[in-house]
């Protein structure tokens, strides 16, 4: 089945909103091996978004809205559909009731009645979260070429509020299960398995060119291959391999994966750090918890970016044991006993502050791992010989602090948002690399400090 | 002068890249008076890339393109727009050279000397920060209806990479001052302007129905009025207010502005916190450098969000004495003082403990205000009494804890991603009431404890 999403709403073409709903709906339709085809924007006009249902219902065989369902006079997709389709706009009672239910007493504004209207004949998608309610409506349409009607074609139309969590869960609670039952309904239950393998510390350029020489390579599992396919993306600090592939069933496709994925595995295994949605907070994390080690961060530059990763994991009290900000000098020598004259002497952005604060850290914590960082973020406090970008960590476990300065390709035009977020990130791979390395030369008898 | 973006990437369709370089152009494109009027993204497919940038031609003066200017063999932009207007694809020597400079010695892949090539006619854009150059073309093309030529109209392609931080440099250094002039020279030089007033702790739909009432009010400024208009927005924890002017100048359309902005301070100036760009964390800094006050923040469960808010803004070393995230038990009986008495007794997530947990910060920090928060960010640790999204601020300045229960109107569907991100706004959003009210009546003699 072809899809395609329109978001409907004016404050996305003034960019005052990021359309994430098209980004969502693509991500699950994939999943279940509904591709999309295209996403449109337009604004709360109604000849506009009838040209857009009309291309899209032409073209597609689900039309997916998302917006445009609010109480305001803006909100024009539930009377705009009904118009174009020459559909009546009823009031639901039912969902009137819920309206007046959900304000608790408190008085409905009047406008928010407008919610209960939708184009006859749609079959209703409950809002458990909001008052916005959503259509599935299924209408025959003429397909034409130079005026000339050509035939006839089904398409459904699916209509959402733009608010993210309304429409996640009308999604989940009522259109995935709709969805499924219609593929399956329709025999097309051909299905497409995905693995992201992700890496760090290699370009995506170079990451393509090693793939697309593989595409040639007559010894290669990616010899002319184009089931699985290989795709490669970056993002800040990372980048992965999508291996996708197509089959009659899950266990079809993922044999189909296994061996492609094992061969980027022994070829770029020194850069992956994960797969599909992990995160190196994640791996580090799962480390310390199958290990039982405890750790403490010291932020100067990140800002307390560090510890919010670490602590987007639920259950991260277990092996947390403390994260401090410290990012002014005074901070530095207070709570992390960094010595003045270091301060002084190398600036607070050097191997030696960043040495003493992981020791200092690690004294008033007693953590079995201690991490700290220190850069410049900028846009203030560069220097020719520190520019903005020069990042330290230092990281004291079993007794030895390892030091270690971050770098990228280029500074320029990185902001101070994204260097924050890159310093975090590798940061937090740094700490994941050398407690891996370090067990794994505990296990293999090799450990010097074990 | 009318235009649209066409985003292109198969990363798009499958939900795995967000869009946010629509959003970008957009909100640059309307501050000089360029309305936008779609946004398409559409796949690595010359056929469908065809299919949009003859739509797009046909209807808008301005096309611009992003992403598939990458090496890989994935990226077909500039070929295929070769391909649409009959154009030959020709190497560029100078992007060549530039490229190998660009490696610095190292190997260059083959494939990136694809980002030489670009469609015959196209004025190179230059990438500042990477390798793939963009172009601008103008193209006559003719417009038809129903297969019938029914005139000519001149259509601008502008190509950009997909990655943001590229396409953003080449937009302000080269595409904006194109732009500027091209406005000036086609007498195009009206002019939009918004203003955004950013409010708190109001719904969008109470906001909304207030902006309605007002429009029917014939004492109002906004009586039957479409210039300047009023649209209001939500996104989490925060809602805003555009007000938007067109006229001849800036000047005029700022004085079309003022008197609607002065009917909606004087109505709801007590959910307002600020304007345009405006952040909470933002306006909290201004107010503490103002009044040279110090602050820290001891976090529960937020986790280091609120220290990486407050640091994203450049000089916060200046007013922050110390942040620490004390996620357990433990760390707060350790580093806060917290009474391991109050912790069995009331819980972590308690008033009291919140309380113990600022002053035992303030001991620590001697900062003028010292912040806790604690509270269940899901999805475990919750309880009939203190469900998810149970969350406890205090704060203590001038001898006195003030300590918040926060709470917001439904907690369902509210992920723990969100829930940290509301705590942290609302508490920042706290102590920035507090410390105003606090400097109001310091100043007109009310103050208690000053």
């Amino acid at each position: 089945m072809k899809a395609e999403i329109i978001a409907i709403g004016s404050e996305l073409l003034i960019g005052h909103v990021v359309n994430t709903n098209a980004t969502y709906l693509s991500e699950e339709l994939n999943l279940i091996g509904i591709n999309v085809f295209f996403h449109t924007t337009v604004g709360d006009n109604p000849k506009r978004i009838k040209e857009c249902l009309k291309l899209a219902c032409e073209r597609s065989d689900l039309v997916f809205c998302t917006g445009g369902l609010g109480p305001t006079v803006d909100d024009l997709t539930h009377s705009t559909i009904a118009d174009f389709f020459n559909l009546r706009l009823l009031e639901d009672e039912k969902q009137k009731a819920i309206i007046i239910e959900k304000f608790a007493g408190r008085e409905v504004p009047k406008i928010n009645y407008r919610q209960a209207c939708v184009p006859e004949g749609g079959q209703i998608i409950p809002n458990p979260v909001g008052t916005a309610i959503g259509i599935i409506l299924d209408r025959q349409i003429k397909t034409s070429i130079d005026d000339k009607t050509v035939g006839d074609k089904t398409a459904t139309v699916i209509t959402f509020p733009g608010v993210p969590c309304e429409m996640e869960a009308m999604f989940q609670q009522f259109v995935l299960p709709y969805l499924k039952i219609r593929l399956q309904k329709e025999g097309d239950s051909g299905v497409i398995v995905s693995r992201k393998v992700k890496l760090t510390g290699i370009t995506e350029s170079k990451m393509a060119q090693i793939i697309n020489d593989l595409s040639q390579d007559e010894n290669s599992t990616l010899f002319h291959r184009d089931n699985p396919s290989v795709a490669p993306y970056a993002t800040l600090g990372e980048c992965y391999l999508r291996i996708t592939a197509r089959a009659e069933s899950e266990h079809k496709a993922r044999n189909l994966i296994q061996p492609v994925q094992m061969e980027i595995e022994n070829i770029l295994g020194e850069y992956i750090f994960g797969y599909d949605n992990d995160t190196m907070q994640g791996v580090l994390a799962k480390m310390l918890r199958e290990y039982n080690l405890s750790i403490a961060f010291a932020e100067s530059c990140t800002g307390g970016l560090i510890s919010k990763l670490m602590t987007d994991i639920p259950g991260s009290s277990d092996y947390t044991k403390m994260n401090i900000v410290t990012y002014s000098n005074d901070a530095k020598e207070k709570f992390l006993q960094v010595s003045p004259l270091t301060l002084e002497k190398y600036g607070a952005v050097s191997e030696q502050t960043a040495q003493e604060m992981a020791e200092g850290l690690s004294k008033i914590s007693d953590a079995d791992i201690c991490v700290s960082v220190t850069g410049i973020a900028g846009p203030d406090g560069a220097t020719p010989e520190k520019p903005i970008g020069t990042v330290y960590v230092a990281v004291k476990m079993r007794e030895q602090t390892h030091i270690q300065k971050l770098d990228w390709h280029s500074t320029r035009f990185l902001s101070r948002e994204m260097i924050r977020e890159l310093a975090a990130k590798k940061t937090i791979y740094t700490v994941y690399k050398l407690l891996r390395n370090s067990l794994i030369n505990s296990r293999t008898g090799l450990a010097r400090n074990a």
